[in-house]
C-alpha cells in the first residue's frame, strides 16, 4: 500500500511526522482527523514547481479543507484561495487573506453574497449563468464598482469519474451554454458594470486522466480568441481544479508534468489559474478511529468503529475507497468490513477487506482523507463532530476541539 | 400529488396549517425546514390508534428528527423514545423524558455510552453483538446493577427497500448471528449482571410492504418461546421502526391496520414495542427554498435554489424522490432540473421533472423533508445550516436560529 512520506511505519507503528498515531489517539480521543503540516506544504510546494514555468496563480479550493490552520498554512506559503460561498469567504477574512488573491466560484451565490464579494474587492468572480450576469451587474450599478469577472464554460468534456462528481458534461447545472455566447457578449458590451477578465472551467473531480484538461484548455483558448477578436482582453484562463490523487493501491497518480508541459506547448499570452483543493490535503491527513466491537454475522466479520458517515461521509457518497491501516502492525489478518455505529447499512468505511484482525480496543487509521472529510461531516444521530489536529515534526496541536 | 392535510393550497397560496408558507419564507429567509405541530400529533395519534388493542410502548426514534421542540412535543403527546447515541440521550435529558420510557439502541455504543445509560435508568439497552455484552455486564457489575436489556436479532428477512437502509439481512452488521444463542445464553445466566427482557429486530428504513414485518415477528416469536424453555422471562418484542410513507404520487402508504390485525392474530403474553421515526415526523416538514437563478445548458433546463445537499441530503445519498411544490401555484410548466449552489453534480433536489416555470425569486416547498432532514444536515463548502420553524394553527415559532 502507498503510504505518504508523512505517514511512515516505525517499530511497527504508524507515525504522522515525527508523532505516533497511537499516543494522539490515546491522548486526544477518537474519531479524530490528523493533518501532516509539511505534506500539505511539499504537496503546494510540488504544484507549484511542476507549473512553475506557467507561472500560474494557484487558488487552493478552500471547500476542500476550510480549517483556519489548514488555510493559514497555504497563505504562508503564498496560495490564493477559490471560495464559493460567504462562508468560505469569512473564514479567509478570519486568517487576514488578501482578497486580490480570492476567486469566487459556484452556481449559486445569492445577492447577499454577490454584495459580500464586491464589497470585498476579490480578484474575480467566476460567474456561471446570464441571470447571475444579470444580477452581478446591477449590483456592481448600484455600488459605482467594475468589478473583474470570468465566465464560467461548460466544455462538455467526458471525465469518467463518479457521476456525483463529474461536472463538465452538457447535461450539468456548471458554468455557461457556450451556444450562448452572443446574449453574454451583448449583456458585457458597454454601458457594463462587469470587466470580463477570464474564462474558465471546471470539469469534475477526482481525475487521475490529464486528457480531459487539455480539451477543456483547447475549448477555454479558443473561445478566449474568439471574443478578443469582439474587443475583450482576456487575461487570464482559468482551468479549475479536480485533479485526483491515488486512494486504491492500483490507481497511479495523474501525471502533471506531461500536463504542464502539454499547457506549456499551447501557452499563448494567457496566464494560468489552478484551483487545486483535493491534490493538496488529500494525503495529508487521516481519520483515527478506535474499535469498539468484532462481531460475526453468519459469514461475515464486522468491525465496529467509533467514527461513523456523519464524520467521514466519502464511502457512502460516492463509494469512496479510503485503505485502511492499523496503528500497531499486526500480523495475522481476516476479511471483513468496518462499520461505523450509526443505524444505516451505508454507515461503512470498508467492505469485505483484507484486514488486520483487530481487537476491541486497537487503534485504526482511514487514510487519505484530509479532502472532503471534516468540512462535510454532520451531527447525524445526535453524534458530536470529531476533532482535528496538525502535526508539525514532532509537535501535534489540537486545530479544532470536538464538539462537545 | 398527494398533500397531506396539514400542507394545503388556499387561493393558489401553500399553507402549513393555518399560515403562510410565502409569508414564513419572507420573514424568516431560506433555505428553512417549517414543522406542522398538528401533523406531528396527528401522526402519532393515528399510530397509536391503529396498534391500540395490542396496548405496545411506542418509542419514537430520536434520529429522525431530533430538534428539541419536536421531542418535548412527542413527550406530551405520551410518547416513549428510541435512541443510537450519548447526544439523544442528552437532549432527552433536556426535555426532561421519563429514563423509563427510553430504549438505547446501535450496534456501535462506545464505553461511556453504555455508562451514561446504566446512569440513567433506561427502560432497556438492545445489545447487539456478544462483545457488547460482555463489557455491558463488566459496567454493570462495576456500577453494582441489573439493568435490563433486549437482544436484537438479525432476522435475514428481506425487505426490497434502498440498499443503504436496508439493515435485516445476514449480511449486514446489525444484531445478533440467531446461531451464536447457545454462546448469549452462556452469558445471560447467573451470575450474569444482565436482566433479559425482551427481543428485537429492525429490518430496514422506508418499508411499505408490511410482509416481511410479519416474517421478522414470527421469528423472534418463536426464539422468545425458545428462550423461555431455557428459564428467561421474555417481557417485550420490540418490532423496530422503518415503516415508510409515501414520497412519490404512486406510493401507497403502509397498511398498518392490517399490520396490527396480523399481529393481533398471532399476540400472545409479549408486548409489543415499536420504534417508529419517519412515520411521525416525515410528512409533517417541509423545505422552503428560493430560486436564485433560472439557467439552461444546452437541452437541460435548471433552477438554481438557495438550498443544498449540506441542508437535505437524501437525493444525494439514497436518491430519494421529494414533490416539489410552489409556495404560489402557477400555470406554466417545464421539464427541467432543481439544483442548490454546492460545486457537486450531486447537490440537486429533482431531475428532469415537470415543474412549475420558477423565476428569480420564487419560492418553493421541498415536501415531506420532516425526517431525515436538518438532522443530517452539514456546514459542507461553509454553509450555514437552515433555520427550523413549527407552526401551530396560525401561530409560528423559529425552533432552531439559522446558523450564523
Amino acid at each position: 500500500m502507498a503510504l505518504t512520506q508523512a505517514f511512515l511505519y516505525r517499530d511497527e507503528q504508524l507515525y504522522c511526522e515525527d508523532v505516533s498515531l497511537q499516543e494522539l489517539a490515546e491522548q486526544f480521543g477518537t474519531p479524530s482527523y490528523v493533518y501532516s503540516k509539511n505534506a500539505i506544504c511539499r504537496n503546494f510546494h510540488d504544484f507549484k514547481t511542476i507549473f512553475k514555468s506557467l507561472d500560474p496563480l494557484i487558488c487552493y479550493a478552500v471547500k476542500a479543507n476550510s480549517n483556519l490552520s489548514v488555510l493559514s498554512l497555504l497563505k504562508k506559503e503564498g496560495s490564493g484561495f477559490d471560495i464559493v460561498s460567504a462562508g468560505e469567504l469569512y473564514r479567509l477574512q478570519e486568517i487576514g487573506a488578501n482578497p486580490q488573491r480570492i476567486i469566487f466560484s459556484g452556481v449559486g451565490k445569492s445577492l447577499q453574497e454577490l454584495e459580500m464579494a464586491l464589497d470585498s474587492s476579490l480578484f474575480c468572480i467566476n460567474v456561471e449563468s446570464l441571470e447571475e450576469l444579470e444580477v452581478l451587474d446591477n449590483v456592481a450599478r448600484d455600488k459605482g464598482l467594475r468589478p473583474n469577472i470570468a465566465l464560467r464554460l461548460n466544455p462538455d468534456v467526458d471525465t469518467k469519474t463518479h457521476p456525483h462528481v463529474s461536472t463538465g458534461l452538457r447535461q450539468h447545472k456548471f458554468g455557461f451554454d457556450i451556444n450562448h455566447m452572443e446574449r453574454i457578449l451583448q449583456l458585457l458590451k458597454p454601458p457594463s458594470h462587469l470587466n470580463l477578465v477570464g474564462l474558465g472551467c471546471h470539469i469534475g473531480s477526482q481525475i487521475l486522466d490529464i486528457q480531459p484538461y487539455l480539451d477543456a484548455f483547447l475549448r477555454l483558448k479558443a473561445m478566449a480568441n474568439k471574443l478578443e477578436s469582439y474587443g475583450f482582453e482576456i487575461q487570464h484562463l482559468d482551468l479549475g481544479g479536480g485533479i485526483g490523487i491515488p486512494y486504491t493501491p492500483q490507481e497511479k497518480e495523474a501525471n502533471l508534468v506531461q500536463y504542464a508541459d502539454l499547457l506549456a506547448q499551447h501557452k499563448d499570452s494567457h496566464r494560468f489559474l489552478f484551483e487545486p483543493g483535493r491534490y493538496i490535503v488529500g494525503n495529508a491527513g487521516v481519520l483515527l478511529n478506535k474499535v469498539l466491537y468484532y462481531k460475526t454475522n453468519h459469514e461475515k466479520h464486522f468491525f465496529v468503529v467509533d467514527g461513523a458517515m456523519n464524520d467521514l461521509i466519502r464511502p457512502a457518497l460516492y463509494q469512496a475507497h479510503h485503505e485502511i491501516l492499523p496503528l500497531a502492525r499486526q500480523e495475522e489478518t481476516i476479511k471483513a468490513d468496518v462499520v461505523g455505529p450509526i443505524c444505516e447499512t451505508g454507515d461503512f468505511f470498508a467492505r469485505d477487506r483484507r484486514l488486520p484482525l483487530f481487537k476491541r480496543g486497537d487503534y485504526l487509521a482511514i487514510m487519505n482523507t484530509g479532502a472532503y472529510g471534516f468540512v462535510a461531516a454532520s451531527n447525524y444521530n445526535s453524534r458530536l463532530r470529531p476533532s482535528e489536529i496538525l502535526v508539525d515534526g514532532d509537535r501535534s496541536q489540537v486545530i479544532r476541539q470536538r464538539e462537545s
